[in-house]
């Protein structure tokens, strides 16, 4: 971390600063320019933020060099993370495409579903069971009922599940969910993800609508710094000025991710794009960008969906989708087993 | 709401529509233009999603006529609410500054600064005891042992105290906290929100970083629907491209949400602009604008703040500040008492 | 266009509005609901702006069904339209690369650029004589001379060349030129693009930072309305919140623009990601998306460019790029001849 | 400007790229930290790109100490700068209302909007000839005949007027003209600021719907560089994610422009809410923000304006918005005259 002073800071506080810097530890290298003066901060910096030290009277302004994260953090840990998921993995090469519907509605529907995704080749399960809707007057999904049919259909076809949670008191009902979710509404929950840091379970942590990559990669840190490391990153579109379409999927986020850590990186183009025709065009750009895997919607009725119909593909053209994308993953030397 | 339906829509499948939606509670009146053809619904269409029904094919576009908010609808109560906080009123003319540190860090400093704000004249205390820091290796706040202390500068000054709450789980913590606060990044933690619903507490409702002012008063409204309505909405500026400062104050709001609501709104010119210098023009706009209160951050160290030092006004610069907004306040006719 | 009027709409106000309407030439068909009354136009709305309709005090809101747009509009025209650079197709299966470095600096640079590119198997050179800078005092092009080189280097290798207009008063110049690229600040330079309108060369239009897709389609149709078809519609990179890169690809842009317009659409990725090595990442989602083209930096030697270096390639990291775009183009079915 | 190295760079690419800066005037000052080695540059850093540098291999990141902008620059002069327009000072103390309709009609229309709005107290006229619209089929302006018209009511009422430019082919018409307003999509049309940074014209410069305040400083030191320094900055609302209004007045942007440069500052509420009953409200608050001058759109016949009569204020409302602003701007300590 580099300190820039003011040009005429006062040396006694500018004495002050140090001594306070030293007593946490720093080392202070300090470099005089014609204006210009600079103190580097050696040491794990991470326990600073830029903003409390710009507090400071004498502070003209501050600048990270290290990366704020560390167990994120590809430099700490050169090769990509693979998980296994009931047998599957995820990472690394290895390649997966989770699938279902928004809701949980009935057990006929969680099953059908769940029979038809499998038969597709997908290899894990999606349905929400606790839903945040913006409205209090909206549907809010079958809570601890929804939870039963999901695992009622996970039984039926072997498929593990993926279901999101919203609050660390739920905690207890998810002994048998194989993913958790993040939704991106609590990305920044943080009880939510100090809860999950202290489980062994996996997290599937989603993007908040207007959250910055480094902000996911230090949410992601709140559950690695508590001992849980099993952590995949899912994209699933952020908030621009664009009206024609849900949200915008940021496709650079998925080298970006990469680059800055060793989790898997997933994309929902469903959420993304909020309409069912341009799943297709997205799902084939995240294999493209490198992704680690898909989350997509797919309801045996969307139309009558109690949630999120309009991007739910129905199993007929998520089937023609996994016909199209089984090749495109091969191409780009990754495989889905 | 009104339903546009696509130029060649399958009459039988919109017959079904229509069933459904009468089987719903709603009547509908038809109107068939050249090209279009209009579905309107006549009933309380608070339950509807305009997404969910954009899901049906034969749906072209859906617009809202009424809003999707009721108890917070100005239209529904066109009085202003006025809350009464520990003898001090806001909303309806009544105007009340909020003041004191970020994080509470030690007894003297959080009875010192109290007593400070009260001498310039604020009739309420804020302090944080649990804090949402972007990184786990921050500074957290000292949790249950800051309320505690927080609740001694009660006592000892007879200010009413504000504090941020986290998770529904601590609820049972806060019985004698006069304001429980949901940050900005909690602003959709719909179980957070629901939990308040159930209470008598008054609730300070912050703005998401990129919320927009109709989900602002929806997340009002989760707390309204389970039967508590003492909320106060506050904006505390949103995230834009600008990089000068943290965040840009939204000043419209304050007109927007006066006129789309009856609840008290307040402004937060600290964590808006993140830079102490600014605070002043921000809260003297935010009076100009018609808001019922500020809350204003003061720290009678800043620069050795555990948080949010650099927005941080002295005990004199408050005192300034407040011997500025008194005469403003009146000259926009409201009463600071 | 439907007109949705306030329910204490004064009938003598509503009587004006439908007598100008009608002597605009529209029909009006009017439906009465229980609360509503709305008032569909039959006619071309494309002179109408929603924004000016709203002034009238008996009017609540406005809704378009129709789009502004017509002669962009693919409900108009069907087919994809392919456009001929110099021999080159683009559009409707045929896939074109434009490469070429930010700016033109000497003839020996443009020139060596021009033959590497065309032996990797670019067809088209780009290259800037006329930059857009944010600050007055960085280079701002070599303006007249830098035409000269370029169009030197298209006599050299043959190549058809794309490069940047800022003003109609330097068309003249331009009259060997092949493609006019209108850049992403210029994107609603009205005046640029009328003129543009009026002459017979394809024109590269760059969306905006912060544009709608809309936005960019109605200033396509400026230059389309004064006779001028032969327009290439490019993504380039949105401005977001992100901070680790300079831009954020929209790569959604990408089939909804093909679904609005017949219009060939490109894609900028090293504009987009600002940095060298997300280049090929976006470049290969790009196509996997459906983009009929990309426009990419190549500089000789990045680390002496005089602008945009960070994220040019090196030739021959762009030409291990083509030779992995090559057979992705193929199996995504297009031709790149 | 500081340079920081990465870790392993190489040391003869870092002693080129010494050369090279040394070679363009600059001195260096290096420091060496445990892990980090920096370039510290003394000499004029405005010609430099931060992005530029950043292109080469050895360097980490970059970062600006000084700002890039230096006639502008508050710093370079500390005084307010104080523009008198035809006998009006505005700026130093000196506050200034521009009213009049968003596009000139009629002769009658401007004539006695500008009787009206003088009547009531403003100083200067605005009205529109050449109008920015984002549909080619949306009226465009009357152009030069416009122009005509607008100077007439000069005459006829003496107050100095203001209307926009679009292109610099169109500075002949414009000499007559006492500000010269470079709209909003315009702030980066960089061939027009050159070119009004060779005559001597007072330039209202709008702030883009996307663009920082920096890059705004930046374009009005395009104007300045070229030897014009009579430049007034307006803010005008910002795009964000709000929809309940057409833009978001960026009241922050007051306070921190009169703290980065000399210039005034003045706002357009009308623009910034799109609704007219908002804009006394952000008008006031501008006010108490410190602004320098308020631009308002007034209109005899709002229902019926062919542009922007949504926000536009009849001369009543404005009258009696005047005798509200007149007291606030006193209370304020600045003069109205």
């Amino acid at each position: 971390m580099i300190i820039i002073l003011k040009e005429d800071a006062n040396a006694e506080k500018v004495a002050l600063l140090k001594g306070k810097l030293r007593s946490l530890g720093f080392d202070i290298h300090e470099s005089q320019g014609q204006r210009q003066r600079l103190l580097g901060l050696v040491g794990d910096t991470s326990i600073l933020e830029p903003d409390d030290l710009m507090a400071n009277d004498v502070v003209a302004d501050v600048k990270r060099v290290q990366e704020p994260y560390k167990k994120a953090n590809r430099k700490m840990h050169p090769e990509d993370t693979v998980l296994d998921i009931g047998g599957h993995k995820i990472g690394g090469g290895h390649f997966q495409v989770i699938a279902g519907p928004c809701s949980i509605e009935t057990k006929e529907q969680i099953t059908e579903v769940a029979q038809d995704v499998k038969n597709s080749g997908a290899h894990l399960l999606r349905g929400g069971a606790f839903k945040p809707r913006t409205s209090p007057y909206s549907f809010q999904g079958l809570a601890n009922n929804g939870l039963k049919l999901l695992l009622s259909a996970k039984e039926a076809t072997g498929l593990p599940v993926v279901t999101e949670i919203m609050t660390p008191e739920h905690l207890l009902l998810f002994d048998d969910v194989d993913i958790v979710q993040v939704g991106a509404r609590n990305m920044q929950n943080f009880q939510l993800l100090k809860a999950l840091g202290k489980t062994h379970k996996t997290v599937l942590l989603k993007r908040g609508l207007a959250n910055t990559l480094e902000e996911l990669v230090m949410s992601a840190e709140y559950i690695m710094a508590g001992g849980n490391e099993n952590v995949i990153l899912c994209e699933r579109g952020i908030r621009t000025f664009e009206t024609s379409m849900r949200n915008t999927l940021d496709i650079s986020a998925i080298p970006m991710l990469k680059s800055m850590t060793h989790l898997p990186v997933i994309v929902d183009p469903s959420h993304a794009a909020g309409i069912r025709w341009m799943v297709p065009s997205l799902a084939k750009a995240a294999v493209a960008a490198g992704a680690d895997g898909l989350m997509i919607e797919v309801h045996n009725d969307p139309e009558n969906a109690l949630c999120d119909g309009p991007q739910s593909l129905t199993p007929e053209q998520f089937d023609k989708l996994m016909a199209e994308l089984r090749p495109e993953v091969e191409f780009f030397g990754k495989t889905m087993d």
